[in-house]
């Protein structure tokens, strides 16, 4: 059996592109006389639709499109996502199911079991899970369809009390489909691999794995799509971060694709590109060309500058450089060299007349009390007023540059440095974000060197150093992953050797900063824990420490 | 059966004080010769502790917890809710429990069945669904113990397969007890009698039904935790908005209790005391005093300063007048005249000096662009940094004063008018913030009568009024409702009557402000739809208009 598999970059609730996206594939896939052509989970709304799916109307406009897709399926059988109606009278309202089109009809639908709710995934919120297993037969092959996490009750954590690849198994199939939309994080191509070769093993059946390609506000989908044989080994595989159709024939008698090229990537090269991503596709799916970014001279500003180039285009980005009074020289020309390197227009901006003005009508207020904190903040809030000023008149979007420690610290001004559209860097960590530079400076130098090598610092009092409030970056960024990523407790990171005095230290800035984070933009989401809506933690309460 | 249930005002994650709280409480209910004693659900932790559920150290203190408490049941039975760990080896790491402890010991746990997860509710993201059941006896009573949406399966949307009531009731079960953590809404406390009614009616059962009571960041526990007989009348009450500890005698044999009173309130009554509570709960547990709130002479900042000084006092709450060259005479006197009239201190300061500051920099920049939106949110965020250096400088927290019909239809400044620690008319329509302003003027003025005829305006270009951009708020106000709190769809909304353009104009509103609502601070929820965790919308997407 020919199958091709179409990696597709859909836009949530676009039904006219989508739908004609998928269109020309099964054209191109018929040209090609495909016997099968799979796309994936949701594919007809996009994923996450969220509480679109809330919407009648907005599930009306899933299966018209399902409709109009199926007129296009004569001699060739088409597997495509879309929510179904539950019509049983009891549960949730809806199934995340994978249609089975042919000859002009919709010949079937198979529910989603697992529905994941955890992490970013909400969808026990929409979705009653399936509890009857059925294969379907294409070409004489009866094939198992599964939709993305049915594949994962895994062994080490099974999240589950059913094994759908197990059932349909049992059912008789000979080959499983599973339609996906499978989120980026630097490590998930790798742990994807790894839960689909359980799935190969236990059933002893080859795989046909079809993701999501694209971003979706914070979410970055990779595709990476992959032919696996019945061992478990991946024979072919699409591009990460990019559309495309390949195209495999699965030897049913062998459980065996024929071979083609298998795709990796550094860690930082697959943060690298899927920030780039992020960034182009948060643009044109909202119709934007330009960016703004307030530029500090520092190495957050300059890589998110950097990234932003890449994914918009020189000509698309804009800097403002907003020295103050505290600023060194060298910030600002840090900031000119790197905007000169990128052929990128600028402004600078001095924002001390500006301060003063404040200061002269918080003076009275303020009855004397010393430069501190409010004052340091009130550089970051003019700063964040300047960039949202240009924002409206240019009708450009600011993007946030804080990174990953810095959010989880509490270390940026709310409404100041904290303001933006979408944060490029607020899943990275400052010591990736060091590798992040070099890694884009690799072939020339794009980020000023002295950017790169200088000491981390605000610049929002005299030789103010990031040192001085917080722990050594590797050392902070050590233990946040500890906390965030593997949610350990302040008596487990003790028990993990950590410092005692340190832990507390730390997890008091998180615990305390949740408010901020509140307010935060959107961060495009790299590692598996992520801020934004895969970490809900209360605001008011009594922390741990 | 004497039997007493205790409606307590929990902190999340704050195990010493809440375990102190029911201890206590035992203590009174022995003194009283009750034989059980009913706190309501997750009390150890609180409710909704969120991802705290993830921290293995937040469980093992909840357990910790349970077993202190269980120490001081001699002699009674206690009911009370807590996490338990899932020993099964698959499905989610743990139940949400209610634990039954007599003698000194856990003499049970049951799970919870049905696990709410829509709306501001992520239950299955944390806990596998109990699937078995069984009675507990007490005093001779065979007792069916249910965990608050347990009972929440009703004929007109039975969103589970299972109803948990009808199981218990075959099981053997005389009475029911039902222990939650329901949110307030202004609807809630009539939906919950019609809810657990059925379940009276259909099980021939009376019910004890205990609820939290006290705000948790956006969410706000109204108690309201009554007895009800057999046939569905509510016997006996507890007060909205306090702790208490009311005791009631059932009669098993007749499926009945002593009557006593009952509680009601008119919408605006319930809204106002409602928000009162979420302000001082949120200041106290967060560990604050004071507010900050900048009065601009309008009815959303005044209505949010009486409300605020009702919650923590007048000395307690500091207005800053931010006048500009726009500002009308009657906005800065009108905004005096409420500040006297409540006795709280307040501050001006004209912010003419600091915008024309920011112009003399910006006109370069801008190249001769006429006067528009920029100029307009440069002046609410002029006085977003005033009220936050305020905040940063005195350690008190800003109050947001933005409604529910601004906040839709993104009349607002991000930054600006939409900065701030807490929201609280964010989910307040404006035509109900006119009438909270009359019902906290119905002893005396409070709110100067002008604030509260005038036409409404922003003010921030010459003879700006709300009209010019938006449509008459009982008109906008009603079609937000139908779109928001019913999610009407357009076409579906056009069916209803509405004009099309009309629809259209206000859903295309709603819908590009999606990346404003993202930042905005927590919202305290008094409808049944709430921005916030309650609306999950995506950003970067086609809306159906």
């Amino acid at each position: 059996m020919k199958i091709a598999v179409a990696q597709l970059n859909f836009h949530v609730g676009n039904f006219e592109s989508n739908t004609q996206k998928i269109i020309n594939k099964i054209q191109d896939a018929k040209n090609q006389c495909v016997d099968l052509v799979v796309f994936s989970e949701l594919a007809v709304c996009g994923y996450p639709p969220r509480d679109f799916l809330e919407f009648n109307d907005f599930i009306n406009s899933c299966l018209d499109s399902i409709d109009e897709i199926a007129s296009y399926t004569r001699g060739i059988t088409v597997i495509v996502g879309a929510p179904s109606r539950n019509e049983t009278g009891h549960g949730k309202p809806l199934f995340n199911s994978a249609f089975i089109l042919s000859e002009g009809k919709v010949q079937k639908h198979i529910h989603k079991t697992l529905l994941p709710t955890y992490d970013i995934f909400d969808e026990y919120r929409y979705f009653e899970p399936n509890r009857e297993f059925e294969v379907v037969e294409i070409k004489g092959v009866q094939v198992g369809v599964a939709i993305c996490e049915d594949l994962w009750n895994v062994g080490n954590n099974p999240l589950y009390t059913q094994t759908p690849a197990i059932a349909l198994k049992e059912k008789g199939a000979k080959l499983i489909v599973n339609i996906a939309a499978s989120p980026f994080s630097y490590q998930q191509d790798a742990e994807r691999k790894e839960v689909l070769k359980e799935n190969a093993e236990k059933t002893g059946l080859p795989i046909v794995y079809c993701n999501h390609v694209g971003a979706q506000t914070e979410l970055i989908f990779d595709g990476g799509s992959f032919f696996m044989n019945k061992n478990g080994e991946v024979a072919s595989q699409e591009s990460f971060f990019e559309e495309s159709l390949i195209i495999n024939d699965v030897d049913i008698s062998s459980g065996e694709f024929k071979a083609g090229s298998i795709q990796s990537g550094s860690k930082i090269q697959l943060i690298h590109d899927a920030l780039v991503l992020g960034i182009k596709d948060y643009f044109k799916k909202l119709g934007f060309k330009k960016a703004i970014v307030g530029l500090s001279g520092g190495i957050d500003s300059a890589v998110t500058f950097a990234l932003a180039a890449r994914a918009l285009g020189s000509d698309n980005v804009y800097g403002i450089l907003m020295p103050s009074q505290y600023s060194s020289d060298h910030s600002v020309e840090d900031a000119k060299a790197l905007a000169e390197n990128i052929g990128a227009p600028y402004d600078i901006i001095a924002i001390k007349d500006i301060y003063d003005a404040y200061d002269e009508k918080l003076k009275p207020i303020f009855k004397g009390l010393p430069f501190g904190l409010a004052e340091e903040n009130l550089q970051a809030r003019i700063r964040g007023v300047l960039v949202m000023a240009a924002s409206n008149k240019f009708g450009h979007i600011v993007l946030n540059t804080s990174n990953k420690s810095e959010a989880a610290v509490g270390y940026g001004t709310l409404y100041g440095d904290m303001c933006g559209g979408l944060a490029v860097l607020g899943d990275v960590y400052k010591t990736d974000v060091f590798e992040l530079a070099r890694y884009i400076n690799k072939d020339e130098e794009v980020i000023p060197e002295n950017t790169i090598v200088k000491p981390p610092s605000a610049e929002l009092r005299p030789d103010q150093k990031d040192s001085d409030s917080l722990p050594d970056y590797d050392v902070l960024d050590a233990v946040l992953f500890e906390y965030i990523e593997n949610r350990k407790g302040p008596r487990e990171l003790v028990a993990l050797g950590y410092d005692e005095a340190l832990v507390t230290r730390i997890l008091k800035m998180v615990n305390i900063n949740e408010y901020k984070r509140y307010q935060t933009p959107p961060i495009l989401r790299v590692s598996h824990k992520a801020f934004g809506m895969g970490r809900r933690m209360p605001i008011v309460a009594k922390y741990l420490l």
